[in-house]
């Protein structure tokens, strides 16, 4: 996802820090970012926000926080929730590296992995988002029984991914690989899933809990 | 895998009864049906043959067993054992559910499943080789480390299988979801592998150890 830089993105961010956290206010207390308490869902590397809205109009009865790396990618999905006015989206200008600080432990109930950077080079290995130290911090802040789920078109990412999450002891409670074939009804297309599907890619997902 | 029936068969391979265990009758002692001692590989449901015995060609270090149920089909892989004076490689007429009763315990290195019957209805699931029932018996026969390698072009097949064999607390080493995109040097075709390949269907494999 590569954008060109927004020099007002910042001062838009900061202008609605009722929707998005640049600087880690809620760091520890993100039940604090909403008007209600109810389950929490998360979505690492949003992108520009089509799942995580989409998701969230279908499912008022939870809370999404979205975290994202960059901010001119945000910024687009900040737009989104005003526009929809959505109550239940918050977004988390985060390095995912720092999930972990960001959240409680065993607070999340869910979380989602869209079409990460696949990384393909094995010396960049820990940086892929299913690799064993991003797992552990998954493991740590979801509940017992909470759900990793993880779609890609990334042959070799997902290859990696079936062998990192089984090391690490996950419960696979499902393995689609070709999620389009007879695609679920409730399965929202992300950015990349329309681009990458469109070019005759199959869509891999998993869903796994600890 | 149909054949034709053969009337002759059950006679060919009682003629044969150094080659191919129509009667169990090493059942429990499989080692005395070869000459010399070697680690025992075995492949379960052979098909024609050519995977075992390339296989066998590859690795005169080895014992191989191939298993099939059809004696319309062993036929041809005792032929091709004959054929090619293959020492190591014998054949047991046998349903692989009653392989834990054939073997002993922790006495196969390595077991292969390729392009085993997918049986797609949940109501025959039991009946797939990578089953529950099935894998506790491959767990009971396989040494320590020893390796359950299966391959399929099934897509069905192999998402449940992955499945399965995660639950089972198996340990993934390798998953290959595009086989011949990168064909390994050592990789023997099957004869259903090459039907399937040449379609275009993709080649699943999988390496998993208890
Ligand atoms: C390939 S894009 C996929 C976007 C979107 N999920 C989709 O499916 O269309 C990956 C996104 O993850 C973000 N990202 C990458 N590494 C990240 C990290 N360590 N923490 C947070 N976000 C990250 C990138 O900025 C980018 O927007
Ligand atoms: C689809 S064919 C594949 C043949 C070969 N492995 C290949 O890849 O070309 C499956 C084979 O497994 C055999 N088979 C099926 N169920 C079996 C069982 N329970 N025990 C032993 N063999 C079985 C069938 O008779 C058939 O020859």
């Amino acid at each position: 996802m590569r954008m060109r830089n927004k020099p007002w993105a910042m001062d838009f961010l900061e202008e609605n820090n009722n929707i998005v956290d640049i600087d880690s206010t809620y760091s520890g207390r993100v039940g604090a970012f909403f008007d209600e308490t109810r389950p929490l869902h998360i979505e690492v590397g949003t992108g520009m926000g089509t799942f995580i809205t989409e998701l969230a109009k279908r499912h008022p009865e939870i809370n999404f926080v979205g975290i994202e790396l960059d901010k001119n990618v945000i910024v687009r999905v900040v737009e989104k929730v005003i526009e929809a006015n959505l109550g239940n989206v918050r977004l988390v200008l985060l390095d995912a590296n720092a999930i972990d600080t960001y959240f409680r432990n065993d607070e999340v109930s869910r979380i989602y992995l869209n079409f990460s950077d696949p990384w393909p080079k094995t010396r960049h290995e820990k940086r892929r988002l299913t690799s064993s130290t991003f797992l552990e911090k998954y493991g740590a802040i979801l509940k017992e029984e909470g759900i990793l789920q993880f779609k890609t078109d990334n042959r070799g990412l997902f290859e990696f991914s079936l062998v990192s999450m089984n090391t690490k002891g996950m419960h696979f409670h499902e393995v689609q690989l070709d999620l389009h074939a007879d695609e679920p009804e409730d399965n929202i297309r992300t950015e990349y899933e329309e681009k990458f599907s469109a070019k005759g890619n199959k869509i891999y997902r998993i869903r796994a809990s600890f």
